[in-house]
């Protein structure tokens, strides 16, 4: 028997599982510090400054403290806090500098399985990002780097946040599908955890190297998940196609 | 000069416009009336009758007597009225091909110039539907059929249906555009001044065979759109794509 029996579509976790945002990150702000002086700052430690402010602020929607507000705007006011942390002051920045590493988000490559497994996977399951991302971030996305979505899903559609239950329902909703019928794919322990409560089933891909050399979280599947893998091609192998 | 300058998105009504929903639905009412002792039906008329009920059902949500429902939920509904309508009783039919038969609408072919039109036009400009069609409709239909969306848009992702000014505003801000930066295609003159009016640009494509022969609506183009033409590669052909 194929690994997880009844599911019709696979939604995917990306950043991280799909596509490595540090990388993507890093490249963009060198040139962008360069650009204003500051090539003396480490752009991979500006990416993971960056990103460390993605939780907190996204918690402000969830806890209802803030209307949903879409990603885009969030990681835009989280770019002016990092860039204050490292002494710029965004205000003398020329907008369009900004507007363009803000963007950085929508030019993230894929790691080298994800395209070749999700064209195998897509000619037997419906597929489509499950991420915080807003629809025009992943459809950019999606168009620069060749991505093959059949819909672009998330937490826009959704309304609401991951790890929040209606992230994963209200997605099984929109596909017209039973939660249990619908597969989460992702690097991420946690994001499988809530998932699973959510009714879906579940796949863990290990990304060893999504926070660089030497990362210590999510380094294993740390559940009896439904599939456990190491590439997009392996589940691929597992689900038969 | 280009036709349509400043435009960066060109997003396309879709039954009618894209593809042929007449032809598709009698397709496949015909093998279900036929399946059903009922091959009497004229399933053109069949196709007919059922898309008189789209406005009203969702003017029953335009209107805010009813919250948003996606349009599977509304076709579904009103299939067992034009079933009552031909003396069919649903409730004595099987769920499934009920179910399947509602998914025709799923099931509809492109024009045969849109594909090869698109194709051309996502080089140059982002292309989404802006269509009243919930997401897994356009999505399944994209699937099915090839068509190569950059993002699955429209009603459900907007929470308005056209030709309400939220469908097309709210459609600009997902794509991070002024509505100005966003175009709109389509072959009714109606759609195109409800965009006109909330601030898009508009081009106008004939199909004079959406509504069978002898077609009396829409048989031009009524105001001076951004752009007249007579399909989706003609319109590449305009805007040099």
């Amino acid at each position: 028997m194929s690994a997880l029996p009844g599911v019709k579509a696979l939604v995917f976790d990306t950043f991280g599982t799909v596509v490595d945002w540090r990388g993507g990150i890093a490249r963009d702000a060198r040139t962008f510090l360069a650009r204003h002086g500051r090539a003396d700052v480490d752009p991979h430690g500006f990416a993971d400054a960056w990103r460390k402010r993605y939780q907190p602020a996204m918690e402000e929607v969830r806890s209802g403290r803030r209307p949903f507000t879409r990603l885009d705007v969030l990681h835009r006011e989280n770019l002016d806090l990092v860039l204050r942390d490292h002494g710029l002051d965004p205000d003398a920045l020329p907008a369009d500098d900004l507007d363009w590493l803000n963007r950085a988000w929508h030019r993230l490559d894929p790691w080298p399985d994800a395209i070749p497994g999700l064209l195998r996977l897509k000619a037997r399951y419906f597929i489509g990002p499950l991420s915080n991302g807003n629809i025009l971030l992943l459809a950019n996305m999606a168009k620069r780097a060749g991505i093959p979505w059949d819909a672009i899903l998330g937490a826009e559609p959704a309304r609401a946040y991951k790890p929040q239950p209606e992230a994963y329902t209200r997605t099984a909703e929109i596909l017209g599908l039973a939660p249990g019928e619908v597969a989460l794919v992702a690097a991420h322990n946690g994001d499988l955890a809530a998932a699973r409560d959510a009714g879906l089933a579940t796949a863990f891909v290990l990304r060893p190297h999504e926070h660089g050399p030497g990362q210590r979280t999510d380094t294993r599947a740390e559940s009896d998940w439904g599939a456990s893998v190491n590439s997009f091609e392996e589940l691929a192998d597992r689900l038969g196609c």
